[in-house]
C-alpha cells in the first residue's frame, strides 16, 4: 500500500491566497479556509488553525510572501524595512517555535542580493514554495531514519501531533509510522490525547486511522501504565525547538514521557528537521516557554469543566534535558552521544 | 478560621432514602438526589455520581441497609442468603475499590450474632451510620498526620479528588490541606485535572476554592514541568486499594506522578484509611484494574473530541509499586520502611 496519494495537503499556495486546512475543526469536519492577509495568517497560527513546527514555518513564509505581493512600496529600502517588521510580527504569533523564525529569516536572506521591489516580491514567493517542497523531502528522510530504529512488530507511543498535517507531508515522528505502513511492517501505536488542545485525540488518532495504522488512544496520564504493561518498544515525539546541547522544547507532557521512558528502560526519540535546531541557544534554559490562555484548560469544546475564577497555569511546552533523549532523528541522519558536538557536525554536512 | 461548618455533606441517611450529592453535576450545579432503591445506589456508584473510595463504601453500606429495610422476608435464613447476594451485586459496581467490600462486609459481620429479621435490619442501618461517623474521625486524623509532613509554606501537588466529598468529611489527601487552612498555615496546591473524568478540575479545584485554599489547576501532562520548576515540596494522593506490601492502586496517572516525584527527588505520599488496605492481597499484581467505557475518552462534556470508531484503552487505575512511596499516611499514623511488616503491625494497633 502506498499512502502517498491520500495525504491531505495542509497548506497550498494559491498565487494570491493560502489555502489552509483548519485543524481546529478536525476530526469532526475537514474545512479549508483561504487566508488573504498577513493578519489572517498571524491569527491562524496563534489560534492553532495551523500548528506543528514545520507547518507554521511554511504557512508564515507564505504569509510574508503574501504581504509582499500586496504591498505597494516603490522604495526598495522602505519595503525591506517593513519586511523585517512583518517578520517580527509573525514570530510573535508563537514565540517558542524556532522554525517560524527560521523560515522567515530564510526568506529575508533569499532577497539579500536581489534588487527591485517586484523582483524581491517574486523571489519571496518562490522561496516560500521551495521551503514547502524541501520540507516534504526532509520529512520523508526523517521517517525513513525513524523507521530504521524500530524493531519488528513494534509498539510505539507518541505524543501530540507530528504528522502530515503538522508539516507539508508525512510528518516527523509520525513519518516513521507512515514509512512502516508503506513497507508493510507491523506496527501498533499508542497516541496520548495531549491536553489541553487534544492534538493527539483530534489529529494524530484521526491521521493514523485515515492511513490504516493501528492506533489506540489514551489520556496523557495513562502513559506510565501503558509503558509499564504493554511492551512498548519506543517513545517518539517531535520538537518545537532544540538547543545546541540537545535540550528539546516540545509540547507540554514530553518531559514527563522522557522521565517515564527512562524509568521503564524504553528508548526515547525526538524526530525533527534541522530547522528546529537552534545552535544560537546553548541549552534549554534559554528557550522561551509560551503560556497560553486559561480557557484552554477550564473549557473543553466550549463547555466549562472547571469552577469559575479558578487559578490556572498553562505552559504550552516543556524542556526535556538532553540526557533523557536516546537519539535525535533528523533528515541528515540519527544523532546521538555528545549532542553539542554531533548536532554541530551533522548540521554542517551537505 | 474553622471550615468545619462549611463542608457539604456528600451523603446523608434519611431513614428511608439516601440523600446524595450528585458529583457528576459539579462544579456547575450543586444537585442532591434521593436514592430509594439498591439499584439506584448501584447506578450512582457505577456512573460516578458518588466517587472516592471512602464515600462509595459509606454509600454502598447505606444501600445495603436500605435494601434490608425494604425487603419483606420473614425467614432469617432467606434474608441472610439474599443479603450476601446483594453484597456481591454492590461490589460489582466498582471492582477496584476495596472499601466498598470492606464496608459491606462490616455490615454482614455486624449482624452475625443478631437474631430476628427486624433486629438485623435495624443493626444494618446503625452500623452504616457508624461507618460514616467513624470515617469523619479517620479523615480528620489522616489530615493531621498528613499536615505534619509538610514544611512551612508548602507547595504540594495532588491528583484526582480525595477531598471532603470523596469521604464523609475532610477527605484523605485533601484533609491535610484543610487542617493547614484551619491552623492558618501557608499552603499552595497544584491540582491535576485528572482525565478522563476530570475529578481534579471539577471537584478538587472547586472544593479547595470553596475552602479558600490557594489552588492552581493544571492538566495531567504539566505535572513534570511543575515538579521541575515550581519548588514543589510533596506529592500527595489517595488510594483505592493498598496491597499488604504497600503497592497502591489509585486513579490512573498516580504511577506516573510517583516516578516523576522520584526523578525530581520529591517525597511521594499516599493518604488512606486502613479500610483501604487489603492484607489479603500480597502485592499489586493481584489488584483487579477496572476498565471503563471508551466514551469517557472520546467525549468530553457530551462533545466528541476524537474520531469515530477509534480504538481506546481506558484503565481507571494504575498500581504504584511500594518502593516509589515515601510514606503511607493512615488514621493510625505514618507508615514507612518495610510496608509488609509495618502495615500489619500498625493495623493491629487499637
Amino acid at each position: 500500500m502506498t499512502i502517498t496519494k491520500d495525504f491531505i495537503k495542509p497548506m497550498t499556495w494559491q498565487g494570491d491566497s493560502i489555502k489552509l486546512l483548519n485543524q481546529q475543526k478536525l476530526p469532526g469536519e475537514i474545512e479549508f479556509i483561504f487566508l488573504t492577509t498577513i493578519e489572517q495568517v498571524w491569527e491562524s497560527i496563534h489560534s492553532l488553525k495551523v500548528r506543528g513546527a514545520p507547518a507554521i514555518g511554511i504557512t508564515a513564509a507564505y504569509g510574508l510572501a503574501l504581504w509582499g505581493l500586496q504591498s505597494d512600496y516603490t522604495s526598495e529600502e522602505d519595503f525591506r524595512k517593513e519586511l523585517l517588521e512583518k517578520v517580527n510580527y509573525l514570530v510573535s504569533s508563537r514565540p517558542t517555535a524556532v522554525n517560524l523564525y527560521w523560515a522567515l529569516n530564510r526568506l529575508v536572506q533569499s532577497v539579500q542580493a536581489v534588487h527591485g521591489v517586484e523582483e524581491i516580491k517574486s523571489v519571496l514567493v518562490n522561496e516560500a514554495i521551495l521551503i514547502q517542497q524541501e520540507d516534504e523531502q526532509t520529512c520523508r528522510a526523517i521517517g525513513e531514519y525513524g523507521f530504521s530504529l524500530f524493531p519488528e512488530s513494534a509498539t510505539v507511543l507518541t505524543h501530540c501531533n507530528t504528522g502530515g498535517i503538522a508539516t507539508s507531508k508525512y510528518g516527523t515522528a509520525l513519518g516513521a509510522f507512515y514509512i512502516a505502513k508503506e513497507k508493510g511492517a507491523e506496527l501498533s501505536v499508542y497516541a496520548t490525547e495531549t491536553r489541553p488542545v487534544l492534538q493527539g485525540a483530534r489529529l494524530t488518532a484521526w491521521e493514523l486511522q485515515q492511513a490504516g495504522v493501528d492506533v489506540t488512544l489514551i489520556t496523557d496520564n495513562m502513559a506510565a501504565h501503558v509503558l509499564q504493561s504493554k511492551n512498548v518498544d519506543a517513545v517518539i515525539v517531535g520538537a518545537d525547538r532544540i538547543a545546541a546541547n540537545g535540550d528539546t522544547a516540545n509540547k507540554i507532557g514530553t518531559l514527563g514521557l522522557a522521565h517515564l521512558a527512562k524509568a521503564f528502560n524504553i528508548p526515547f526519540y525526538v524526530a525533527a528537521p534541522f530547522s528546529t535546531i537552534d545552535l544560537a541557544i546553548q541549552d534549554g534554559r534559554e528557550i522561551p516557554i509560551e503560556e497560553r490562555s486559561s480557557e484552554e484548560i477550564t473549557h473543553i469544546a466550549g463547555t466549562r469543566v472547571a469552577p469559575e475564577n479558578v487559578n490556572v497555569y498553562n505552559p504550552a511546552f516543556d524542556v526535556t534535558p538532553n540526557e533523557l533523549i536516546t537519539a535525535i532523528i533528523t533528515e541528515k541522519g540519527i544523532v546521538k552521544g555528545n549532542y553539542a558536538e554531533e548536532l554541530k557536525r551533522v548540521k554542517e554536512l551537505v
